[in-house]
């Protein structure tokens, strides 16, 4: 049996911990066996030394094993999930889950809620009137079995360490460690029996990790862990220097992607579109439903063509004791009492740059996120840009809609969209590219 | 106000803190008002990433006023101290007090007890009769204004923090960081009120630094933060690859002084009289009752020779209530119903190396140490040597004595002891020079 003080000084000194330190640490911590100075030490020594690649898996394994491990091996179909660092507007959960199911492949989908800039599914999945999102372990199964996806909530018995780590990481200013991100996010994904994971880790303003290097570098762990635990893992670098789509806000977003669905789409929304099938694809080529990528965005395709991913959805949604209606007039999910402002622009010229995250804050700050995790929200408030990235403006002209109860109480976080639009003479002179980089095992 | 997570923040990037910033920090640890966890995540991210000599300065004061800073400056007589950073057979304190005090200086000393391997003053003169360490303030300075010296244990008043910030950093690792050890040393001392302080650094076999270049890193850092927190302060690197005397052992020990301060000196106690009369010398000259230090030592060769030092000695063991007998005959303080067992070199040749923390830890064993704060120690127990580095030994001859209560019981000890005499065929080639270094401002 080693000593938390062992483990914590070889760590210190740079040493790689072996599976049974590690497995021995998760598990004390998990048990309130370490006690929470120490867990803090041996934290920040990670932050600062770093883990290696059997390190890491190592720490994920042990913090999967932390709780329950679901097995779908009775459902016959492989499983499949997508993973996004989070973003602004990042909405294609609610699009490539039915793509996926529409086309063969079984998607256990258990996702977070919105923190800081970010939204989480959950919160966008509860705008749609009944949705429930925590349905029992066996309620779960048995809509994957019918539907072919479903979509929960983080239960207390997977990966129970996590919590407690995570809680322990804020405090401690541990939270942007690779190693220990790694260990978060892919416990409590392979907690839940998958064959193929896709990872979508955003990279730029409205990302949790703007830098591309960095974003890199997590993308490459987690398929590396992810792999090495014996699930097929893709990660894809993608841009987040603008909201994806044109929807920031719960009910916005739900509504723009059954829009997606419905097979409307517009200027603002293709991008959203395209990373929903690109992701999807991947999932399918991934858990072997295709054999090759291009198969695999055909099949993808044809069920949004045919129809066939919205009626997944709905089914969804009726499985999960939500309003199906709003499949068919999505327009249901807008709430027509709030207050409509619009976000004018300063000044003529191109949009250079967006702060996505100021964005994200500025809807948050009008009730639509949280700032801490206990903090209710507003599902319908929210903002849908009329610009994006390129996009010529007159001065005066609208850059988009802030929807909000009060209009009184919402010029803060008007001029906080506004300024976050950085508008020059010229169009700027990069394109931004949707998938920067693929990362393959 | 600062945030603890700022501060955790910067210090894990490997910035600077401010002032405000470290006394926020020691001030939350010391009233609870920052948890544990935090703290340790500072305090690994501190040993990583070090703290800038100013850095070391503000923890010092910070820590220091965390509790009551005594003010000794109704005592006209200049006040100095002596630290040593421990070892086995370090004794230089019950020798050199009463040569500093026979010379002018007044020293208010603030002991510590024996932990692992190496002993404690306040152990050693507990092995006197009666002798109290526990004074209150009042009576700490009645004694020091009537003898000249008294020694007393650490009090709750004084650097409360400290006692708060090392249990946190013996279980998180984090004791070896050389400006959190500044930081407890310096803060303990300076809240004594002292014009000068003189630091024993031992670095070898029986030290808690054994690396001669860290313990000069360290050296360097504690002289640095008492003359940046305005004490006159010098450290001398000793050697402490073979214990200090003879005798290993709380009342061995403090027989062994007494005898010195009686005069009565012998081939293996001579290096322990040069060290006392050393550092008490330089402790004469830093705190400017002699212009030089020739003269200081002169003079406290005179307090020495003239008995004045004895007589000293033996004020402060009436005063602090002990039985002042011993000072006459300091066989008193051995006790005859010990076992003695002889241990035996088991090959002939030349003491090349002794490993002094393992006679430390082989004293201790027997009960004359502690593993743990709490335990209880047999003042009595201890081992003598009669080899020290260089000397020959023939084959079965005795290496010293070990004095146990069963000596049924001892055998561990005494393999253990006779394993830490590294005997060799050829005498070393290199003579090791007691004081290795000086370090001043």
């Amino acid at each position: 049996m080693p000593r938390a003080q062992d483990v914590i000084r070889r760590k210190r000194d740079g040493g790689e911990l072996t599976q049974d330190e590690i497995a021995f640490f998760v598990r004390g911590v998990a048990h309130g066996e370490i006690p929470d100075y120490q867990a803090a030490a041996l934290l920040m020594a990670i932050f600062l030394n770093g883990m290696s690649g059997r390190e890491t898996e190592a720490l994920t394994d042990a913090m999967l094993r932390s709780g329950e491990v679901l097995d779908f091996s009775d459902i016959t179909r492989p499983k499949a999930d997508k993973h996004s660092t989070g973003g602004v507007g990042d909405k294609t959960s609610l699009v490539l889950a039915p793509l996926a199911a529409a086309s063969g492949v079984c998607v256990p989908m258990i996702s977070g809620r919105g923190l800081g800039h970010t939204g989480g599914t959950l919160d966008k999945l509860e705008a749609i009137p009944g949705f429930r999102v925590n349905l029992s372990l066996r309620e779960f199964r048995a809509v994957l079995e019918r539907v072919g996806f479903a979509m929960i909530g983080q239960t207390e018995t997977l990966a129970p360490a996590d919590k407690k780590l995570y809680a322990l990481r804020d405090a401690t200013e541990t939270v942007e460690s690779i190693p220990l991100i790694v260990g978060s996010i892919m416990s409590k994904k392979l907690g839940a029996g998958l064959d193929a994971l896709v990872i979508d880790v955003k990279a730029g303003s409205g990302a949790f990790m703007p830098d591309e290097a960095r974003a890199r570098d997590l993308a490459r762990a987690l398929v590396a862990t992810g792999n090495r635990c014996g699930v097929r893992t893709e990660a894809l670098i993608t841009d987040m220097n603008q909201p994806l789509g044109r929807a920031v806000g719960n009910a916005l977003e739900t509504r723009e992607c059954i829009e997606l669905l419905r097979g409307e789409v517009n200027e603002g929304t293709q991008s959203l579109l395209d990373l929903s099938i690109e992701l999807a694809a991947r999932m399918v080529a991934l858990s072997g439903v295709e054999a090759t990528l291009d198969e695999a965005r055909r099949r993808i395709r044809h069920a949004l063509h045919s129809g066939a991913a919205l009626e997944c959805f709905r089914a969804c949604v009726e499985a999960q004791g939500g309003d199906a209606r709003v499949c068919d007039d999505p327009d249901l999910l807008f709430d027509s009492t709030l207050q409509e402002v619009d976000v004018k622009a300063t000044r003529a010229g191109f949009v250079g740059k967006i702060d996505a995250a100021e964005i994200g804050r500025a809807v948050s700050c009008v009730g639509g996120g949280r700032a801490r995790m206990e903090d209710a929200i507003d599902p319908s408030v929210g903002f849908i840009t009329a610009k994006k990235i390129g996009d010529e403006v007159k001065a005066g002209e609208s850059l988009g809609l802030l929807y909000c109860r009060r209009s009184t109480e919402c010029a803060d976080a008007v001029r906080r969209i506004a300024n976050a639009y950085d508008i020059g003479n010229y169009p700027p002179t990069i394109q931004a590219t949707l998938v920067k980089e693929v990362i393959t095992a």
